[in-house]
């Protein structure tokens, strides 16, 4: 897998909670130009909290990382356990400790275990290997099945620049303004705004996407550009790193807990982009419209009453249009509804197009089916 | 079971889907003073509309009721056959069309059976029976697994009146504004506006119910006084009212499809009804906190979690309180963790208290817990 020039990276295990890799770290041989959006969740964890006092100046040089303890709902005291795991990797990387951005994910309300987390910070420089970001992808994971990692790679000034992606998702995944976990690094050198153009992204990305309504109290996606591969063309890294984000928003829906099927919903023809966002998220959240698709009941009831119960934007129902894999199916006759049934059942990517006739904005949307699986994985968490 | 006076009903199986229950008609020997609440779906079912039409009066007599089709997105045809259906009634029991208020629940997007119902209108007056009232309890019944029946008797000037409600639910309920299909019908003369003592009460009860966060296009909540009793003190009807609504609010939630637990959510010292609501609702709609509750997962954090996500009501951390059963588990340490496990897994109704510390309003909600049942009975209920 392509990896960008000047990144050193490791995951391993060091015990948090059970054998599978819980920690990593991302470092770049020189400081990055560096953006990071975060949870609206009104009690972000302790790393946002102090992420987001790093990231203010613009620059970052180092990522460090644990999976199954999230840190948040720790008070006063996990917030100096964040700060002495900045200080602990700024001390072995010899970087400022206003360049790490500190992140955990994983259960609430439990302090983390700084008697394992401490030593592996002290020895993170020695850990470091290139061309190893995919360990982090897995470092990071909680219940993901497996890890996610987009990369692509655009023109430079020097001949090439590469952006890699991950991220983690799985459940508690209503992002808003930011999303889950996900770090994007890249070698090229990016001009203007970077926290703009990544939000940007981000709103068309990750923000188009849900998995059970819930929005997390840890999410944040990280861009670090070290410019290793000098100067790219702005607009060919805006729609680099919007596949990207997209890419990386539509596995974590297929990963989602307990999922079998990805649902891409495209809202047409809305007023704007309130509207469409709106109504995208009332269909996808829509516990009925989830377990129908899953089951594969032809039930397009369903998404007409989650249309309808968008309270504050009220769209004609004669101008509504409803399609599964293209099959108008508003009103559909028993011939229609078996193939709506058979669609449902043969297909794991379920292509939804819904028309309001209201305007001319539209917008893509991510979500998944509801499944035994979401109940089972989240019935028994922490025990 | 007592029975209000002056009321004759039935409930019968015409064949509309299967051989349980799906028709029944209430009828009241005298004119009723009558309010009713409906759905604010911006798709509301064709019998929604009629109804509202005909409720503007202030005056009904009859109220039939089909279940397993909900005439919901049916159009023109769809609105006709309510009308056709009042009609049919109306000649039978020999009142005034706008007398009757129809009802209709099930899937959407379906016309329905006319070549049955009609049949069944016409011989309606046969088939009334006095204290009969449980068996249109019965016939309202789609995917609930029992009849609810609230009952209620006042002192009145002639000696004594009678409250009777039921309810159906099951799924597809945030209510908002009314709910599901109830029916309240009482001897008891009631003086002042109807319509503003339902809608306070309704409020209190079946407002602050969400089993899925789906809010049905047939929601209709309607009461009935035929004053044969004579008149009543207002306020102790109004108590015996609220209670009956809580009394059918819970047993929904109890009966919610897949169901395990009732978790009864009481939302202390909040700033007003508008923030005690949000967050209520954040709390029971998450699909995170109700998994925990039905695996018996002592997942405190999660509660953190669904306050923080409603964020246009950033509540303080450091006052918010948690309890479970009258537990504090905010930052619980082991020993208190397991009582919450214990607590969750030996109890079928939870009692949770949630303290915001930001004023002085409390309100109670109602939800339930989110099983494999739920699963299992949406992915395959039209098929």
């Amino acid at each position: 897998m392509r990896s960008p020039k000047g990144y050193l990276a490791f995951g391993t295990n060091i015990g948090i909670k059970d054998k599978t890799k819980d920690f990593g770290v991302i470092y770049s041989e020189v400081p990055c130009k560096a953006a990071a959006v975060f949870t609206r969740n009104n009690f972000p964890g302790a790393p946002v909290i102090v992420g987001k006092e790093h990231v203010k100046s613009g620059v970052l040089q180092a990522i460090v990382i644990n999976s199954k303890n999230s840190n948040v709902a720790t008070g006063e005291n996990g917030l100096k356990n964040a700060r002495s795991i900045c200080e602990e990797i700024a001390k072995s990387l010899e970087i400022p400790v206003t360049s790490v951005l500190p992140s955990s994910t994983g259960v609430i309300g439990v302090q983390l275990p700084m008697s394992v987390i401490l030593p592996a910070c002290t020895v993170a420089k020695s850990m470091l290997k290139p061309n190893n970001l995919e360990e982090v992808a897995e470092a990071i994971l909680t219940t993901d099945k497996k890890r996610k990692i987009s990369v692509r790679t655009i023109p430079s000034e020097k001949g090439e620049a590469t952006i890699f992606g991950m991220a983690k998702g799985a459940g508690m995944i209503e992002p808003n303004m930011a999303t889950m976990l996900s770090y994007i690094v890249t070698d090229a050198e990016v001009e203007g705004d970077l926290y703009a153009l990544l939000k940007e992204n981000v709103d068309q990305s990750f923000n188009c996407l849900t998995i059970d309504s819930d929005t997390s109290t840890s999410d944040t996606v990280t861009l670090l550009c070290n410019g290793l591969a000098g100067k790219v063309k702005p607009n060919e890294f805006k729609q680099a790193l919007l596949e990207i984000c997209i890419d990386l928003a539509k596995e974590i829906a297929r990963d989602a807990e307990g999922a079998t099927k990805l649902i891409e919903l495209k809202i047409q023809k809305s007023r704007d982009r309130a509207q469409a966002q709106k109504v995208g998220k009332s269909i996808l959240n829509s516990p009925l419209v989830k377990t129908a698709i899953y089951g594969g009941d032809p039930n397009w009831g369903r998404l007409v009453m989650a249309v309808g119960k968008v309270f504050d934007e009220p769209i004609p129902f004669q101008g509504l249009e409803i399609y599964f894999g293209g099959l108008a199916v508003k009103g559909a006759d028993s011939d229609t509804l078996k193939k709506l049934s058979d669609y449902l059942k043969k297909n794991t990517d379920i292509v939804v197009d819904v028309v309001l006739n209201t305007g001319n904005f539209e917008m893509k949307f991510w979500g998944c089916d509801l499944t035994e699986g979401y109940i089972k994985e989240n019935a028994y968490y922490t025990t």
